[in-house]
């Protein structure tokens, strides 16, 4: 079909990002019918009179999002979604519209908590470690720390030293509304964030909130451990936890709507530890989930900022129109998980159930850091770190998929590469997972099977290890995966 | 009767421990009978050929602790234990006698979670707020800790900066066993201290430990209402939830007998709120209880190293040998509630539970303020803060005290002083509580009233209010104090 996005040139938002939006809006009202095939790179260039790469930068994240899908050899076609679930006065605002901030201005992952990391002295001799929970600290700003420590601790400032706001304190809750409208898109006043001291920690007092209301919780069939033993913990086990099978544009809502569940666990913007993305035709479907049932949606966004070859993928709550999505989030891997930060947003119904105070919700994050951080972001010092990191594991992820490549060429297949500080590698060897991992620590070298990950263990999955690069360097990152060639494929 | 203790002018042990020591040991052990009389502290001074000093310290350890008993216009005599439950090889070793440390070297208050303090703004025009959860600052040592954490934050100590043991940092973990020791007679390896970050997160994840063996808990009839939401969570209400009554020198033993009660809790050094010390009688009978039912005590020591007018009571655990005394603290109190650390130390069969992992604990205390923390024990700056902030504690105590007997008279009874941060106040004004807290609120005076710690709050308590002073100053106290007697005497 026809397309001729309406461009300002005089616009301060850069012409990838009109594009962008006008072809995303276009999609979402129909006038772009599902199906339409779009015009190519070249030729939309050539009608607009503007460079390629806009419009390639405006198609490849329209087409990672799920509103353009390829056609191998065809083209790119408009993607089916049910206009009945997006009314227009709901077309969702994204990260993009509103700050218009260019490409380049990705950001590091969010987090992963490191329950499975254990300390190098029970390690012994191992070399590398493929562990996800690692940050990379060569470049944490330890001196500008260290000023604001300084001066958060003068005595004018003692009031840190005392028991802060049981939700967080209000300046830093301003600071975290602010950014997550800026990066993900995110909607919340000040009053809807409840910081805590880690992901588990916040996820804990959500689970309290639903108790009464959630009988039947749906997820993600694989998630992290710590996930696992929170659903655990709070009884969502057996016949009242609903793994979700994972398809490669997200979890199957058929799945999730025969459920029954009140509420469902999600990582969209890019699964654990699988890496896939929910496309939005199935946002749209889990959206009109959620609020035809009265059901929620936790929304663990542990690394959507941080996305390689792509802006990152706009939080799903940004598109919430019913007060269904509970967004959760931490600051263990833009910055270090030893400062204990992270945070909720939680929709009003819920945050009158947390301020009834019927939970033994204790607030763990110290008032001290949180004061050092809402200074670090109002100075802009969170926004120049988190792109110097995106820099730097941009570089060591290109690394591991080059050496990668060349090591194992067809014998592995790689997994949820582009995003976050991990990725999954199948190998096609016929080694077992078992034999994958002690294979490795026989070369010192530690990775971690994937199957772990499983909510249902029955399922038989094909050996997969998980690698984490963010703790790496570059030299470890190639020497960790030449040993492991050595290892598995002799 | 007659009594020689043998002292040794020689020993590094001063005279009034030796004198405790040693009475404490012939009544533990049968050789001074129940109900025999003690010598006056004259007498006995005349005999020893010492002064009046060490022996009235001596005895007034005992009787605080019950080893003696006081009978007005009489005389001290020998408490009524049970020797059966006290076997020769059992003998307690206390603080004192392994320390050595003089009177004068008392500590101040471990924790209270301030779950009932709300912030100044919602305050109006407060003018004197006696809430109990409030520390002192003006004598925080904030240049050592600028200084260590500074240090702490130098390129070379980055591993702070990543995840920490789950379990705390074991430099930390060994200062901690070892302060305990020296300072409350506990006894423990560094293996057995799980780091927290608050009293409520350590026993967060102690009732997730008990949880498959404790059906009905035990309890003081008034604990905090943390703890309260605490019981509740984990589902000692009705029934699972036996509260035992509190008499003068602590909780109904038969009570407890009765329950059938799997575990109890308990704060044995100074009960909160009401203050009483449980007597040396009943330490006994609840340490054989537990060996014989196979149960467990959780002793909350929030203040036990703060005590005024004596030296502190030994912790309980150091009592037990059969593993079933659980020992839970902070340094909320000694420093500030700001570095969010707290401690458990676990008998080994929950040491071994808490390592099968089969519990949701995250460790939530920074790494970084775990290693400042440990530098500062290390140093001895510990040491010397609690000496300081004893001093200054026990003058606000004083004034407190001074300035209610002069606004009141026979108006009011002090319950609880002598320890800790807080005491009690009953009315006789015919005021219920809620007239006094409101009254108090119109003359811009917080109180906090105190029937609301009842675990059944259905009895009928006497008109009683809490008074925090640890966060205000003596002019503050005079004032409020002042301010509340126009408000209730008026």
């Amino acid at each position: 079909m026809e397309l001729t996005p309406p461009l300002d040139p005089a616009s301060d938002e850069a012409l990838y990002l009109q594009l962008y939006r006008s072809i995303r809006e276009d999609i979402l009202k129909g006038r772009i019918p599902a199906g339409a095939k779009l015009p190519s790179v070249r030729k939309l260039c050539l009608r607009m009179g503007i460079s390629r790469t806009p419009v390639a930068l405006a198609y490849a994240q329209l087409q990672a999002e799920g509103y353009l899908t390829s056609q191998p050899r065809k083209g790119l076609y408009a993607a089916a979604l049910d206009k009945e679930l997006w009314k227009e006065d709901k077309l969702p605002q994204s990260s993009l519209q509103e700050t218009g901030k260019p490409l380049v201005e990705r950001m590091p992952a969010q987090t992963l908590p490191a329950a499975s990391i254990s300390s190098d002295e029970s390690r012994g001799q191992i070399q590398v470690d493929f562990g996800y929970g690692a940050v990379d600290l060569s470049a944490f700003p330890l001196t500008r720390w260290r000023r604001l420590l300084n001066r958060t601790l003068l005595p004018e400032h003692s009031r840190v030293l005392l028991y802060g706001d049981i939700q967080g304190e209000p300046g830093l809750r301003e600071q975290i509304s602010s950014y997550l409208h800026q990066t993900r898109g995110v909607r919340s006043s000040p009053e809807q964030i409840v910081v805590g001291a880690g992901t588990y920690h916040s996820l804990d007092l959500l689970f309290q909130l639903l108790e009464g209301e959630v009988r039947t919780l749906a997820s993600e069939e694989a998630v992290n451990d710590g996930i696992k033993t929170l659903f655990r913990r709070f009884g969502y086990t057996g016949d009242s936890c609903i793994p979700l099978p994972l398809e490669p544009d997200g979890i199957r809502i058929e799945a999730l709507t025969d459920s029954g569940a009140q509420a469902v666990y999600i990582t969209p913007s890019h699964q654990f530890p699988f890496g896939m993305i929910l496309s939005a035709g199935k946002r749209l479907r889990l959206l009109h989930w959620a609020a035809e049932n009265k059901a929620y949606i936790i929304e663990n966004d542990y690394d959507g900022e941080f996305r390689y070859g792509g802006r990152p993928i706009p939080a799903l709550q940004g598109m919430d129109r019913h007060e269904r999505v509970i967004y959760a989030g931490t600051f263990s891997r833009a910055l270090t998980p030893s400062f204990r930060l992270s945070y909720l947003v939680l929709p009003p119904p819920l945050l009158e159930l947390f301020r009834q105070g019927r939970h033994s919700y204790d607030q763990l994050a110290s008032p001290l850091f949180q004061e050092t951080l809402r200074q670090f972001m109002n100075s802009g010092d969170l926004e120049r770190h988190m792109r110097r990191m995106r820099i730097i594991y941009q570089n060591k992820h290109d690394v591991l998929l080059e050496t990668v490549r060349q090591s194992f060429g067809a014998n592995a297949q790689v997994i949820g590469a582009g995003s976050g500080l991990h990725i999954l590698l199948r190998l096609t060897t016929g080694l077992s997972e078992t034999e994958l991992v002690s294979r490795a620590t026989a070369c010192f070298v530690s990775v971690y099977p994937a199957s772990v990950y499983a909510l249902d263990p029955s399922g038989s999955a094909e050996a997969t290890v998980l690698l984490g690069f963010g703790g790496l360097s570059e030299d470890d990152i190639r020497t960790g995966i030449h040993l492991l060639a050595q290892a598995w494929l002799g």
